[in-house]
């Protein structure tokens, strides 16, 4: 059967290429919100979801982990990386030393600032909503118009690349999480994501915590810490480590850390994401 | 002597304002990229730089924190905590009921969603570049228009606020470093920020780092991990703690984290910010 999947749109962003790079034989809907694709799956409108979850440049997305801490019903089932190559688009046949405006979302033009600078310094920047409807406001224009947006979005609209890669660092990447109704099976190369929580405050509390995963051998990915929306001084830990949560070493760590003194709350456990997997 | 102070511009927007309450009597000078504003404060071009540094909402800006990881000259000297509270203006005299077009950056926009369904569900939401350019793309409007910005662009452009605090999360706070050649000297209210990376890889190395601050009392507020640009594999550490990195405990766990396993930076030492203080 088909695998419906929602998605954070509209149709050509990068979100969508995350989609179809995860399953490119699933039903793809967007939808205008990380809320609404959350919504999508608890309500089991869609099978699944994909959503941004952390940019190299730019952090978290705290909308993602903020609505994966506050419930309990959505898993991550697996997760997927994408390298963000904006491309510079424009009407089919037009010559590129003619450009007088440049359409994109703000933060792809800064992303391309450099790029923008040294090829275009003349054009104007004008901000659109999304990568995606950069390209429809760059085909409406009446000026000679181009727009930086993904690949994806050249397809969809008909619009010709005329460069590509043209982001200034190239270490810019996005992570996506699926979210399903329930977590991954064992696969023999995965990941857990877990959030932590303490009853008590001091400065020895995360430290200890830390232990249960050292002590076992345990290798920890990824820890960042979260405001709680109780106290400002509060916080909460967003933690990553290597294995799953049914191999032993983990399963344990998982339970001595549900104890009087911290709450441990598994947000899933899934495949590794490997580039050309 | 006034102080002369860079911050990430343009004029108008929450960094200003950040600005303007960290020093009410500073000569302030907008620069258009991060960047720039560490090269002005590097350079000696101006005494200090305002910067944000991470969002309630949007999380860590990487670029300001990949900044501070990057170089060695800079310093945290200060830090402001903003709320950030959106307002709707219009050009004087206009009937909110007629507003067809509301221009913001997309950012504000999808902060203020709800209440934009919910109150003008019918009017066109169209991307400006920044918070600040909002206003002015409003005024330059021929139709009926409102932007989403903040105060200080509202006294800076002369429009009318017609609503306050139109953000749907009341918790959007914007955190600011004051950037500058040095950091600050001790208050008996402080805070460090550091920089921590390990020479070798494995389970316990954190655990291990984290004890020297547990085993002295020091209370970690906060701690993030950042994939270092060399392999995607290694991370260092952004950890914030209570204390002067004069004050012995805390210079007692630095001295010791500074040897062959791991390096310790600290990116200054400055008090802690106090709402209304």
């Amino acid at each position: 059967m088909v695998r419906t999947l929602a998605f954070f749109g509209p149709v050509g962003t990068y979100t969508e290429e995350a989609a179809i790079l995860y399953d490119p034989h699933a039903e793809l809907k967007p939808f205008p919100t990380i809320g609404a694709v959350a919504q999508a799956v608890s309500s089991a409108v869609t099978d699944q979801g994909v959503v941004p979850i952390e940019n190299s440049l730019e952090g978290s997305v705290n909308h993602t982990q903020d609505l994966l801490v506050r419930q309990s019903e959505l898993c991550i089932y697996n997760e997927v990386a994408l390298p963000i190559r904006h491309c510079l688009m424009t009407k089919p046949g037009m010559d590129a030393s003619d450009l007088q405006v440049i359409y994109s979302h703000p933060q792809s033009l800064a992303q391309c600032r450099e790029f923008l600078e040294r090829t275009f310094p003349n054009a104007q920047q004008v901000a659109s909503l999304s990568n995606s409807t950069a390209v429809t406001d760059m085909l409406a224009s009446e000026l000679p118009a181009g727009a930086i947006a993904p690949q994806r979005a050249s397809e969809l609209y008909g619009a010709e690349i005329i460069d590509r890669n043209i982001q200034d660092n190239p270490n810019n990447m996005t992570r996506f999480v699926v979210l399903a109704l329930y977590d991954h099976p064992p696969t023999g190369k995965d990941k857990t994501s877990m959030c932590l929580s303490f009853n008590q405050d001091g400065p020895g509390v995360l430290y200890d915590a830390l232990g249960e995963f050292a002590k076992r051998g345990i290798n920890l990915v990824k820890i960042e810490s979260r405001p709680t929306r109780q106290s400002l001084g509060q916080y909460i830990f967003l933690i990553d480590c290597d294995g799953h949560r049914e191999d032993q070493p983990l399963k344990e760590a998982i339970e001595v850390l549900n104890g009087p003194n911290s709450v441990l709350t598994v947000l899933g456990s899934y495949p590794r994401w490997e580039a050309g997997a």
